[in-house]
């Protein structure tokens, strides 16, 4: 099954023609997610090769307009390219509390009727996510009755009673979960997990068993027991290779740091971990004044958790991709050099506009 | 003076790569004035000669997302360009009422501080300027007390007293007043008239009373009387030429149409027009429909109004510029040609992104 991750914007605090803002979209047959909405998403979607109207989840990191004002826009394009005839199942939207009143209230006051609805499930973030001074409480201003049609009550999502982790989701592809960052407001990283799947037919075994190809071989191969003509009970685990373990792809929010070792746990060994270098290493203490991370930063937290990739993104506006600098401006190239570094061995790469990256299924050992 | 206005955004419904959502500036000395501010167009800004930062009123025609959406992160990007040293005065936005909650909502959800502060004067609209269903009262959902610190009570524009336009400010250059158009929901026109201006000097005048070459000229030039040696009294009036007429632009919102009778009065031979024409002639039921218009449909208000020059924009997306015509693309030459048709001898331009109209000082007669 293939899988993949396109960036649409990779620049950090507004979108400019050289990077879009934040949005990354994650890709496997019958899904497609959205990570993030900047201003001007929709029209990086036209640009590229995939289709905002395929969209059947987004999830926001955090509420910074660089990251969710071309939110309202883009349900409303998506909106204006479905087929009447087709009824679009609602879209699922995670975020941080005030969400859904940003999107309803920005639906509302413009009068926007969606062709389908919308449900906005909201994570509840924590005091310890950052500096005290810019906390707020958007419990308090919930929207109380105010509605538009399309908005369909969404779940609050809480951190799980174990701690560290927020449990968006689970189905019979993904688990889907969240993790605290810290920044200039609370943010969140997402790990989406593949399902670990069966191992293949071990022929050698089959043959131990009697078993020819044919139906038998199916039914076990589906994970089901079988009684054999001799009465002997065959289940899966006898004649089936190791599980291929599922794939894992984490995208973080912008931070400079993680709140709980439980983060490190939840990316272990992923297979691409998404992580922003707003600034070089140079500019170690402003980015982290700001809440953001450098190459050094995010190639320390791969390691921590053992990524295959840590590709970086959300650069800061002066660091220009290598066909684009011009006298005067920075190279984005710098920041690779620097991750690598801090992270000998393992695979560092810059993300750029319109950047897919496959992820291959897994090879049991 | 010079005197001229740029299209940033001349597409219908939503941005895409080959035409941006609303948005036009109009510049003379000392002032830059923007006209709706679609999705993406603070990037339109950086792909233009135009400097965002320079910008100090904003207009906007109607809460239609195309015309408003790009405006927090619009807001958000000014104050990041800011220098910290330089105070940069209050930024004017006038639009309909409705506009001031969703600018600071958007501002105080995103945790956005901006360098500068802003003040949004909202116009009354009323009932006659949309279908029924459509209209909505929002000076009932008014913000109260909530506010963030950028955002300075603005005031509630009404319809003038004897009726049909809505005067926003008048200074020493411009008189600036709104009148209704209906559309889905209330929408604005604006008309940015110059003021009048003193006429030149008349040698042969001066010489018939022996005024040389001097401060007294001076004087007269600035419009103030003068007592000449042998004790007469001159006017500016006796010696100088017929004043110079204000130029006037009149840029309109969506609409299938005015209210009042007394917009053609205001846009009485404007300069430049910018008129709507989303579908072309063949689609005007459905344009109607929408409350769009047609090029039909905007010439013969050209014509009412005897405007010097016709500007159409705000093309179905389907319509494309000259230089991107693809197989099975609907070319936008043909809005010219039908507006033209109703519009027999006047000039007839159609919108494209980044094109700039000059309008030079006016002769007199
Ligand atoms: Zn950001
Ligand atoms: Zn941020
Ligand atoms: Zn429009
Ligand atoms: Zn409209």
């Amino acid at each position: 099954m293939s899988m993949d991750v396109t960036f649409l914007g990779t620049g950090s605090a507004y979108p400019s023609p050289c990077r879009g803002a934040s949005a990354v979209v994650f890709r496997t047959e019958g899904e497609c997610w959205l990570f993030d909405c900047g201003e001007g998403t929709q029209t990086q979607f036209m640009k590229s090769q995939l289709r905002a109207g395929r969209i059947t989840k987004i999830f926001i990191t955090h509420l910074h307009g660089d990251h969710m004002f071309g939110l309202p826009g883009f349900l409303c394009t998506v909106s204006l390219q479905c087929s009447s005839t087709v009824t679009k199942q609602p879209v699922d939207i995670y975020g941080p509390v005030g969400l859904r009143d940003f999107v309803w209230r920005s639906l509302e006051i413009s009068h926007s009727q969606l062709a389908f609805p919308y449900v906005v499930h909201e994570l509840v973030p924590s005091e310890d996510q950052c500096p005290a001074e810019e906390f707020k409480d958007w419990s308090r201003t919930g929207i109380g009755d105010e509605r538009i049609p399309a908005d369909i009550q969404g779940r609050t999502v809480c951190e799980d009673p174990e701690g560290g982790s927020y449990t968006l989701f689970e189905n019979d592809q993904f688990t889907v979960k969240a993790f605290k960052l810290f920044h200039r407001i609370p943010s969140f990283g997402f790990v989406i997990h593949e399902q670990e799947r069966l191992g293949k037919l071990d022929v050698k075994k089959l043959r131990d068993f009697g078993i020819q190809p044919g139906p038998v071989c199916g039914k076990l191969k589906l994970g089901a027991s079988v009684t054999l003509d001799n009465g002997q009970i065959v289940s899966p685990s006898d004649v089936l290779g190791d599980p291929i373990p599922g794939r894992k792809v984490c995208i973080l929010g912008d931070c400079s740091g993680v709140i709980s070792a439980e983060a490190a746990r939840l990316c272990h060994e992923a297979d691409v971990l998404v992580h922003e270098a707003t600034l070089d290493d140079t500019q170690m203490d402003k980015a982290k004044e700001h809440g953001h991370s450098t190459p050094k930063m995010a190639a320390e937290f791969a390691g921590l958790c053992r990524a295959r990739k840590l590709v970086l993104t959300h650069f800061s506006q002066r660091y220009k991709p290598a066909g684009m600098v011009g006298d005067g401006d920075e190279d984005v190239s710098v920041l690779k050099i620097q991750a690598e570094h801090h992270l000998v061995g393992r695979d560092v790469v810059l993300a750029e506009d319109f950047l897919t990256i496959n992820i291959p299924i897994k090879k049991t050992d």
